[in-house]
């Protein structure tokens, strides 16, 4: 009994399910037809960025949605294709393909389904917290680099040419090269659809002030890629562009998806454990960021280990139905909150809606334009690049500007995996070496108190004879030889000083090689004839103190406050 | 002028030789003599451990001791072959070589004279501090498995057998393979070898009690090699054993080495970049740690990067000379500093010695036994398996203790570079680890004083509407998103809470990702009718905060001291 409550617990629907009314049906309901509407479109786009066949951009945005339903804890995110994770499918299934259209596809179901598996592996191992190693910095440079590749990369459909490269200045040589045989038909129909994603976008600040409902007002402004679709479907359709040259998406295969397993065999899955990786990092902070910053309006509370397992469920769900990698998505996330979703109901109704799509509906993307999708994508994009932030950092901390550009310049001249890598790597990096550093400071007594300060900062008594030094980090290896070393020079420095005293309010905690070094210090302060005192020892870090030799082979005491130590040894010197 | 004076601060011995007395030469020149003399015995010993011609352990004690004389800022230190350094050279070397003796040599240099450009790289860039990514618990891990290893490799000169394996464990069974065929005299002088090292090492406690000089009682204690030789050479050449089958060190060249630049190809050179960076980290924490704790003695003082820069060059001329890599040796600079070195001549007049011993007595080493060049290795190396401080560890720290085993068993299992670098991962992982799960405790008013304490340990007042949290970690990227979002779930925790205010008086620095969050959870706790404030901000961190947009943002106040806070919200609710 006792078990099978603690399984439910690994399905959250048994709880909501429980308490679901008609209310919840009705705005689940709503909120579930604007997302299907929403989804087609994005689903073909993100396909086509994917690399794969437009059916694929659909046959994700059904079971995957209808298990994350079941199993996320987010009553709002909306699952399904996204624009970062399908860019790292494109590149890295590139790399592995090589150019065999077969094993791209193969490689790029294979990396959602390992990206899957992985979320779920960190989920019972409750590794959530490895994803904090992606730092800020070099979470807006990686996004600022793919946004870049992705609108690259979509300018040859916008204008109808041919252009390719491994990286951002191969792919700018190849597009300036080809410019010249831009297909004029396909740019004015790429241009139709940028007007038409760009004015309901406008229209959603003053719609928001008039009498419209909310929903309402947040759907038209999102409706940009659904207007799109239907004007240029309908150009190309009513004038016959297909035979005038422009290139359309064709036929879609009708019908829901078939499980199946990839074709790949172990040296390929081999390849595919570092992209997939990152795919199953950058699918979870996206999807994870997104989720708090709705459930924070609403007072709710979302799991992150229990995210971690509903959105592997959902790329698991995604690589048997044949398709690619899938995230929280942001555009439909919104307009699914603002239409009043409130239940993951509404994601298990689009999933269903996709599928009658998949059934009955495909034919009608026959003649729609690809132009037009790459407009959704690009336009979708675009605000995504924040290069400004370069700046931003700049002025607030050189190490984080440092870290941005590097990852930033790595995805455009290398690829997407290479830069990310290279800025975790630096971040970390640059992070040890400044905890590496701790700020140290001689402290004295405020006269008339029993407070003790910064030498450098206030105007402050000491002793001839003592060496007080306060240390503003915990001790660990990277900084205990450092500072061995610095208090020990400090000391040598004043040929007077009797007794060293290590102020110790800020040490939170002491690891071996710390209380090596202090071993250490002690030794060489003690053969230079000079004692070492500790003060202000916190609670637990003395717990430890007391297990180690250190404190029975110290030459001096350890004292409760400063002050105490002071006294003690002005008298006795 | 000024430029000239600046590069005699990379040549320390323009300093010491200005004030260099007559009483300096007496004791530097006494110290030489005895280290020439330890020196011979261990740089064939040295030579054989590192699978090297016995002559080139020689040429390993000449010119580096020089040139460390001229370079290094070290007193006592005696740089030349050392254990540690000779199993590394082995072990890459016989990896790179894969059975070719010449490249094996040829390797063998290039490791030491690449280790040497790294070692003056560093110091040109002032990397010094990369060393402390070593933690303590990986060193004795890893010194612990090297000295276990090197035990191992020498058992089959003791016992005259051959052994082989590329681990711990295939070389276990390879001697129990060929245990049966152990060579009787082989084994008889083996332990004559091991009773003459023993005897003086004994003797050295109860020595310094007497009345001998005490430079005469370290001597006698450390003469256990050159007893050991003495006595074996003489027994090998008197009962001609060689004809017996004892395995002998042979004809060693006359002369001194020709300079000489290894043979190998650039696919060799980049095999050597790993084990070479890893020699020079290994050879620069030996050497520092020693000079460091006998400079201290004296309260005297070493500069780290100009002890990189010496060491470096030492490495440079060890190359050059045809000879393998070289470090600060434990046994012969304790003996130095116990004769009285008073300056770096002691180094350079001992490696003259050496020039003059390679010059007119190398034919006094033809029938020493290897056995008992093995048996000195393998009793200098025992003392340093300290597999006890596993315990100690264990005790103390979980996580260093694991981080010992690790390497321990890396050093054993796989090989000695791998479990270096495993080691130092998993350390830097698990110190990213503990710092990302800081201590967080709420704080409540201690009655009657303006102090805040841990409301879990002290009986403290606190305010229902007012969240009053300390964090006692900088704020990091690693740390920011799990803050948010407990700083979040805790304020939610309690439906009466309008006010979270943090305190942050432990933190010292806040990273843009840490700023990013905070602007986070500011936008989340209002979304949910809660203002966050800040109090006791440090000036620097302050000072930075002001260059954001966070301080605009912020729905709350930013308050001196946390008193202040409860005064002016406890009125305002």
């Amino acid at each position: 009994m006792a078990r099978a409550r603690q399984l439910l617990r690994w399905l959250p629907a048994s709880d909501w399910l429980a308490r679901y009314t008609r209310q919840d049906a009705a705005g689940d309901g709503l909120a579930a037809i604007i997302v299907t509407i929403l989804l087609v479109p994005q689903g073909l786009a993100y396909a086509l960025l994917a690399g794969m066949p437009p059916e694929t951009g659909l046959y994700a945005s059904m079971l995957p949605l209808v298990i994350y339903g079941l199993f996320g804890t987010s009553n709002t995110l909306s699952v399904g294709p996204a624009a970062l994770t399908s860019l790292i499918t494109a590149s890295a299934a590139g790399t592995i393909a090589n150019g065999d259209p077969t094993l791209f596809i193969q490689a790029a179901i294979g990396m959602g389904l390992l990206s899957g598996l992985f979320l779920i592996l960190m989920a019972a191992l409750r590794l959530g917290w490895l994803t904090n190693l992606l730092s800020h910095p070099v979470i807006i440079g990686f996004v600022s680099g793919c946004a870049i590749l992705i609108a690259g990369s979509q300018l040859k459909h916008l204008l109808g040419i041919t252009a390719s490269g491994d990286n951002a200045l191969q792919l700018a040589c190849s597009l300036v090269e080809h410019l010249g045989s831009t297909h004029g038909l396909t740019l004015v129909i790429s241009l139709v659809a940028i007007v038409c994603l760009l004015i309901p976008k406008k229209l959603a600040g003053p719609l928001k002030r008039t009498a419209l409902p909310n929903w309402l007002a947040a759907f038209i402004g999102k409706s940009g890629p659904i207007v799109a679709v239907l004007v240029t479907t309908l150009l190309s359709l009513g004038l016959s562009l297909e035979q005038r040259g422009l290139a359309i998406v064709g036929a879609i295969p009708q019908g829901l998806p078939q499980p199946t397993l990839p074709s790949l065999d172990s040296s390929h899955w081999q390849l595919l454990i570092t992209p997939a990786l990152l795919l199953a990092f950058i699918g979870f902070v996206e999807s994870i960021s997104l989720a708090q910053a709705l459930a924070a309006k609403r007072r709710e509370r979302i799991s992150p280990n229990r995210e971690l397992f509903g959105l592997g469920l959902a790329n698991v769900a995604s690589g048997l139905s044949g398709s690619f990698a899938v995230t929280g998505s942001f555009s439909r996330t919104t307009v699914s909150y603002e239409a009043g979703a409130r239940t993951p109901m509404t994601g298990l109704l689009a999933g269903i809606g996709i599928a009658l799509v998949a059934l009955f509906f495909t034919g009608g993307f026959y003649a729609l334009p690809l132009a037009t999708l790459a407009a959704i994508i690009v336009v979708g994009i675009l605000p995504l690049i924040e290069l400004g932030e370069l700046r931003h950092l700049w002025q607030y901390s050189r190490p984080d500007c440092l870290a941005m550009a590097v990852t930033l310049l790595g995805v455009l001249l290398i690829n997407v995996q290479s830069g990310l890598l290279i800025g975790i790597a630096l971040s970390v990096a640059l992070f040890l070496w400044r905890t590496s550093q701790p700020h140290v400071a001689e402290v004295g007594q405020v006269p008339g108190t029993q407070h003790f300060r910064n030498v450098d900062r206030h105007e402050v008594e000491v002793a001839a004879t003592i060496l007080s030094i306060r240390v503003d980090e915990s001790l660990w290896f990277g900084n205990a030889r450092p500072l061995e070393d610095l208090l020990y020079d400090r000391a040598m420095a004043r040929p007077a000083v009797r007794h060293v005293v290590l102020m110790c309010s800020a040490i939170n905690h002491l690891d071996a090689s710390a209380v090596e070094s202090l071993e250490s210090l002690n030794a060489r302060l003690d053969a230079a004839g000079v004692q070492l005192h500790l003060s202000e020892v916190k609670g637990p870090v003395m717990d430890r103190l007391n297990r180690t030799e250190l404190i029975s082979q110290l030459s001096g005491q350890v004292f409760l406050s400063h002050y105490q130590a002071m006294q003690a040894l002005k008298d006795n010197r």
